[in-house]
């Protein structure tokens, strides 16, 4: 298991090619800032193995059918400015790509990289002892379609008791930046403080990536989650929607989460005050390594943290 | 124009990375010959550029939600096959990939490459007194579509008059074989025989992609078509549609048509002669590399060789 295809290049026995592919439909109303999410979302499984360098990226486009053709060009022009922006600001370029029309839009793409052998974080590396970090508040899911309810009588009716509209437009708005804002540097960061293994938290959830790593890694280690760190009134949301999301389950998708990294404990002070100072947002420490089967689990008394 | 996105590696600058994505919906009513036709489009265009090896791809799918889902399931999986046995033939591999959920079946993918500078064929080379080769027949738009009017009474009779079933059932057949049928060999033959440019036909026609390359050339000249060669009955059955698809003009959208290809006058018997031994299927002379003004057409005379 690992977030990318790695592969050796023949022609090139100390290099490797990496590359991922990712797609899906729009969430968010804004095309500028979907473009944004998509190309974030890409990228995120490069940086997940250290590869800080995306050398381009090509663009997978669907333009709707469904939408009036000046509509359909507006926001589908939008969305290319913005996954373009996103790609400018990584660094990197969007250097082809294919469209075609399709009942739902679709935005999304690929993303590639040369990169010599060391430079490619192998997701094997945990030890007992290691402390888990993420670098992004869960919650996102939760927060986009609670949103959307707003002004839907019906549905905002179920959950207009545990929280306001300013609580919901708050959490949407960190939602937002949240699966905008690459995880380039965490990805820096992560060889600079020696992170023995990492993965990026998207559909599965935080539980279901933790799963995936745990089960990869070459010693006998288990991942134990102590604290959730969630964006603000999203617990409390989802708990009112019967668990609908399973956000405190640590089963909620999120969409261009952030990276969930096993770090040396001696090492977590010096990366989270580095990311908050490069960043403006923390990174926060979420669990820990134990000796164990290669499982994950959340502990019985998990800490809910609203951010 | 290049077929391909071709760039720069930043940290090693005698190679260059090449990569092109593509994905359509399904044409042919077969799920692993779609997944054939599929891969074999994909990989067409790093062909066109001259690149033989490939080293990786990466699939791109949508599963449709109108079928029902134990039909789904196979017809998913058997695309899935096909893409795969196709990028094995090539001396590839698919390493990865995305699926969706979406109205309408999707199946393409992305394919990538790392070469050393001088193994990308620029197209740009074509200069007076070349002869223009392509690889495959024309016609496939027409023959797949035409195929499907055999069982619709109203549109059958409209073609009834000019091919029978049995000549769409072969003209369908040569597709089908012509759509999944690699352009490798092609690439491989382009380099032993030097090759001035080359560009795949696609979507645009003949004439659109030989008009593409013409306006590409370093050198002035002109690309003129003086021969058409085209599936059996396909010209009649277009005609009888009013020249629905303009065939004959050049403009019919093929599938994973053949390399277009601008060779050295003394090359192009080696060539032909040789791509046949290996292939079984001709090469067709269709046109010469005239002094001009980096346009392309189709001679008034223009022969149609039904093949």
């Amino acid at each position: 298991m690992m977030d990318t295809s790695v592969i050796e290049i023949r022609r090139l026995p100390n290099y490797q090619l990496v590359s991922t592919t990712d797609f899906f439909f729009p969430l968010v109303d804004d095309p500028f800032l979907m473009g944004r999410i998509a190309c974030a979302n890409v990228l995120s499984d490069m940086y997940s193995e250290g590869v800080t360098e995306v050398d381009n990226l090509l663009m997978i486009l669907a333009a709707s059918i469904d939408m009036p053709p000046n509509c359909r060009d507006i926001v589908t022009w939008k969305m290319i400015e913005g996954f373009r922006s996103l790609a400018e600001e990584a660094g990197s370029s969007v250097t082809g790509g294919q469209s075609i029309y399709n009942p739902w839009p679709i935005i999304g793409g690929t993303a590639m990289s040369v990169v010599p052998k060391e430079r490619v974080l192998m997701p094997t590396g945990a030890i007992e002892g290691d402390v888990l970090v993420l670098t992004k508040p869960l919650g996102t899911q939760v927060a986009v379609n609670a949103f959307q309810w707003i002004n839907i009588d019906e549905r905002w009716s179920r959950i207009s008791d545990v929280v306001s509209r300013e609580q919901l437009e708050r959490a949407f708005d960190i939602s937002a930046m949240s699966m905008e804002r690459l995880n380039r540097k965490a990805a820096e960061l992560m060889w600079k403080h020696g992170a023995h293994a990492a993965t990026d938290v998207t559909g599965f959830g935080i539980l279901g990536h933790a799963e995936a790593l745990a089960r990869n890694q070459s010693e006998s280690v288990s991942f134990v989650i102590h604290t959730l760190p969630v964006i603000r009134a999203m617990a409390g949301v989802d708990a009112k929607l019967q668990n609908l999301f399973r956000l405190v389950k640590g089963r909620s998708a999120e969409t261009s989460g952030g990276l969930l990294i096993c770090l040396p404990k001696e090492n977590v002070g010096a990366f989270c005050s580095e990311i908050y100072e490069a960043e403006g947002w923390p990174a926060i420490v979420v669990g820990t390594v134990e000796g164990g089967d290669r499982s994950a689990s959340i502990a019985a008394d998990v800490e809910i943290k609203e951010l």
